[in-house]
């Protein structure tokens, strides 16, 4: 499996100290040391970095800890291979232009059935049911939408959707971002926080790490953190139900939507 | 203005010296220091380093430097803007997916006429001319073939007429990659090497620094290096004539073919 991690922010904030939590485990505390990356929104564009390497070990993982870039939404993935070989084409988050914008998404799980769904424009660089789920996710929504929705509240619901559809007997926690919002779909494993004014201490849980956030912060700065397993030993992280579809803009959850299969016909005809 | 670097080769090597090179250009050696891109290909799929900061205060670009990654196709840039401001967004290289790998494209020149015609499914993320061509580019090739051409050679030729088509009016000096080749189109200014056995040594034209390649290089290595201005003093560089395409393929030079605009038909009859 894998874990993930994502921020959006009401103001550019690095996340330095969550990407420092989520790094040791990738292969220190926890076994997802088969590659990591890291999207880190500018706008529209993501700069991603990716690693094939153990985020404990990999240079470029400690270079992007240790040279902090300002950002309002982050999608980040360590990963402990089910499907596909170790190297950089399977390594997430992957990535595609839609509208004129970066879509970003990251994996938690398998959905080999997934394979079985024909693709719409985009094509997968390497061999993961990830990335497969992912271009189907994205085709999809080009299929759907003539352009980048006018009432966000659509796009909301259609991603709510796809990720019910294409998550069906598998395994779907994702993270998908598009410069905007935060999209966080829980199937099994995802915990939620918010982090704002009183701003107080935070200590990691994987790294003898503490922070101070009301020393680096001001009263309206809001960041929400998404991540598999909560990174702090002394905030409270909101656990993801099986099958909900998280929003977050502006450093904040903007709706909770449910994020399951329709029932086809037939079974609704013998229900 | 900006410079181009290209690396092709039929070894995994890696593109640190020529990168030194090309990042003293930007804000030492000379002025293109509004921004850098590097992308580093791992099969079909290109990590790409993009900083709007100068190259040559870059830490990100100093980490490139120190860190050798070993690719068979890498395409480097170094931006002096024209048209549009410095971000993230408007730094070269520019990647799309298409047909299930990367392609990589940068820039050198201007051809504002480009934002006249009609693109096709990919979409600019920035505001340059540069990255409108590109998705033009692109576009097109979708559109002209269903998969990646079984005859390479009619890909060649597709890129060298829409090289000349998009680039008629304007100043089209473009490397474009697919994983497969390195395709540079000579406007203005490129000029290209291949390193061969024999090897020998070779100094930097902007840095004061030296390799002998006969010690890092097997016989059989062979490295295509292409670059708006010679980067090195003791070797021969051969320079471009406007108009044509070079395509380089496991670390040799496979074909020069014309790349300008077909005339109209009325051109045609008036001629």
């Amino acid at each position: 499996m894998c874990e993930l991690l994502g921020m959006e922010c009401n103001v550019p904030t690095d996340i330095v100290f969550s990407f420092s939590g989520l790094r040791q485990r990738g292969g220190k505390t926890a076994p997802h040391a088969d590659g990591w990356g890291l999207a880190l929104y500018d706008g529209p564009v993501a700069r991603v970095f990716l690693d094939p390497d153990p985020a404990v070990e990999s240079p470029l993982a400690r270079f992007v800890a240790e040279n902090p870039i300002k950002t309002l939404l982050a999608i980040g993935h360590v990963r402990k291979r089910t499907r596909g070989p170790v190297c950089v084409a399977n390594t997430h988050p992957f990535v595609r232009e839609l509208w004129g914008r970066h879509w970003v998404f990251a994996h938690n799980g398998t959905v080999e059935g997934a394979r079985k769904k024909k693709l719409g424009r985009f094509r997968p660089l390497g061999t993961t049911d990830s990335e497969h789920a992912c271009c189907l996710l994205l085709g999809a929504l080009d299929s759907a939408f003539p352009g980048y929705p006018r009432r966000p509240t659509e796009l909301w619901q259609a991603v709510a959707e796809l990720g019910g559809e294409i998550g069906a007997g598998g395994t779907f926690n994702f993270l998908l971002g598009d410069g905007r919002h935060l999209f966080a779909r829980c199937a099994t494993n995802l915990h939620y926080l918010v982090r704002k004014a009183p701003f107080g201490p935070a200590t990691l849980a994987d790294d003898d790490v503490r922070v101070d956030f009301s020393e680096l912060t001001t009263p309206t700065d809001r960041v929400a953190v998404v991540a598999t397993r909560p990174l702090t030993t002394n905030e409270v992280w909101t656990q993801g139900k099986p099958g909900e579809l998280w929003v977050f803009d502006r450093g904040a959850l903007r709706a909770t939507l449910p994020s399951v299969a329709k029932p086809t016909p037939r079974a609704r005809r013998s229900a």
